[in-house]
């Protein structure tokens, strides 16, 4: 389903060259989830404290612009992007929502947000074209649109993420709708453990942005089992998260790694994360070589406590190729290499004797594509 | 200096396609400084063993195999290669160093071995002609052979590292020679000192190896101020690591992170190696893309005391670019991108009103090449 299916939910935007403005209409009870840079962009402080009474009535995103580290200048901007939407709306300028991304340090260009606010709220709608408009308006270096739902209970969401994502979420703009009802106090519980099993997982390029920001507002009034939706709402934020890792910047492949057996939880995700996060890994399956020797030193430098005794293999939903079995290589690369060729999702499996802990991290493979976006893309 | 100028040093080696071999001749005193990954290479785990004496006779190194995770015959292999030279040397297997570099999880070719090292050994000297073939038998993907000395006080060094630079000095060996006399004791000591501020500094993309090796050798019996040769030995590594920076795979331009006015020594070190390590902020360089929002974000996300009154600036020898003055833009991006065009090393300088920590890490912009060579390099 699509955003604009959620119950009150009416949403527009516009895109011209690099800059998008895109808004939505929708009341109801919010909770958010915001980076945790310590130097955050204006619209995430003005955001935060817009939604800090559970309640919203409406949501103005810019793209272009990350109005981050633009000083107290970049505060009143954004309080100007939310009294626009609030005068367009009929409604406090203290229940909108808003979100940025974009280069940092600049300006936002308010001419054009001034002149193009009435645009977008002109055509508010609530057909698949105005969703595929709005979730256009909020990209930037994106190869594709990222959007998720669960007919189950009632969630549609749609986000922008390519670059700088990790390690807690990154230029990450996210936005969940949701005709279920429940009050901000459940929403953010269930918010905060979504995207800790999803976006928190993801690591693209280690770098985590000021403007990270996930919302999800609850505009319906339906009844639906808390567990169901705990589970639905999971599910939504992990595909979104995949689909990130996808459009990591030039990534051709895109990979889980489940840790099990490690000492602790802690050491599976570390270990996990740290392999993920390596360049040489991430290199070596853009270039379609199994070279676990890489994942093994990356396991070692993972700081977790490990040892030799790995157990190590790739997975597809297939099939599943041993390469290291309790520390002895099994010269099985011929058959990863082609596991590697024909899966464009796939899981690297490492296997432990530490203990019972358990942990994953998703990640995706690093080729020239992301070298070209991040050296060209700028100031 | 070359290596062969110092007393009693004699080298050779040689390189056939991916495989290389070397071998120097040298008694004296022996201090070493190795991987701190859990994983380690048996070369290291051997050599670590011979040097606990604190003296040697012969160094033996190859490389194209890094002869690591492979267990128990990786061990044999190691110790095998020591006592093919000690038998060449003439003395015990026990007084070889051994070291080795290139693709981790296989059995290394030993009937290869076998075959050169008569050839290298017959083929030992002391010219430049002998310390080059030495130094090119121990490089992988380098582009250039590292070499630094100090006349001053008898000290000739050559290393190889180009790929797996961090956090704590990667595949990455290094033999540093001297005729001054120390022990053993002295020499670890002033070793240890001189590759933290150094090759632990360096960042190329944030993997530690399994093999890394730095082995400080006092040949000679010259008597040496411990001041004067403390600071050229630091001299000598920290112009190694800049040459590794600049080798960085793909590299082509080396920059030091420098921050000042941090909370602490610990925070200022903390902040130096995020930026540094930042893909954003070395494809940006990259780009020639004076990117401070990417700096600024890196230096957010540190994890150290930080807020928005930072102070950011791009040097080089001759000039400085201010371009974040305690927190305001100033403006001077095209200035900056001179600077970047020009400058084949510069400096980042981040001061911070925090307290009066100071720290530094030296790190290398990330182009195509370093996926080219790490996606081609291989199994």
């Amino acid at each position: 389903m699509e955003i604009t299916d959620i119950a009150g939910v009416c949403c527009n935007g516009i895109k011209e060259e690099k800059l998008g403005l895109g808004m939505v209409k929708c009341s109801g009870s919010v909770a958010g989830v915001f980076t945790q840079n310590k130097i955050k962009a204006a619209p995430v402080i003005v955001c935060r404290e817009n939604i800090s009474d559970g309640y919203i009535r409406g949501i103005i995103v810019n793209s272009g612009n990350a109005n981050a580290y633009t000083g107290d200048q970049g505060v009143r901007d954004a309080e100007e992007m939310c009294r626009m939407a609030a005068k367009l709306f009929g409604c406090d300028a203290k229940d909108i929502a808003v979100a940025s991304t974009g280069v940092i340090g600049r300006r936002l260009d308010m001419e054009w947000i001034r002149a193009k606010a009435p645009e977008v709220f002109a055509g508010l709608g609530n057909t698949t074209i105005h969703a595929d408009k709005f979730a256009k308006s909020i990209v930037t270096t994106d190869r594709f649109v990222k959007k998720a739902s669960s007919e189950k209970v009632g969630i549609a969401a749609v986000a922008k993420g390519a670059g700088m994502i990790a390690p807690n979420m990154a230029t990450m703009l996210c936005f969940i709708f949701t005709s279920a009802k429940f009050d901000s106090g459940d929403l953010y519980e269930m918010l905060k453990n979504a995207v800790d099993a999803s976006f928190n997982r993801l690591t693209v390029d280690g770098d985590t942005s000021t403007n990270d920001t996930v919302l999800l507002v609850s505009t319906g009034r339906e009844r639906v089992d808390a567990g169901l939706f705990e589970d639905e709402l999971e599910r939504v934020c992990y595909s979104l998260a995949k689909q990130m890792a996808m459009d990591g910047e030039g990534a051709t492949r895109v990979f889980e790694v489940f840790v099990e057996g490690a000492a602790s939880d802690e050491d599976a995700y570390r270990i996990a994360r740290t392999v993920a996060d390596s360049l040489l890994v991430k290199t070596a399956i853009f270039g379609r070589d199994p070279n676990w020797g890489r994942i093994v030193a990356a396991v070692g430098y993972s700081e977790a406590d490990v040892d030799e005794r790995i157990t190590l293999s790739f997975e597809n939903e297939v099939s599943r190729v041993l390469l290291v079995d309790r520390g002895k290589p099994v010269g099985s690369e011929e058959d990863a290499r082609e596991l590697l060729e024909k899966s464009k999702e796939f899981t690297i499996r490492i296997e432990l004797e530490k203990g019972s802990g358990e942990g994953f991290a998703i990640g995706c493979d690093l080729g020239y594509d992301y070298v070209k976006l991040n050296a060209e893309y700028t100031t």
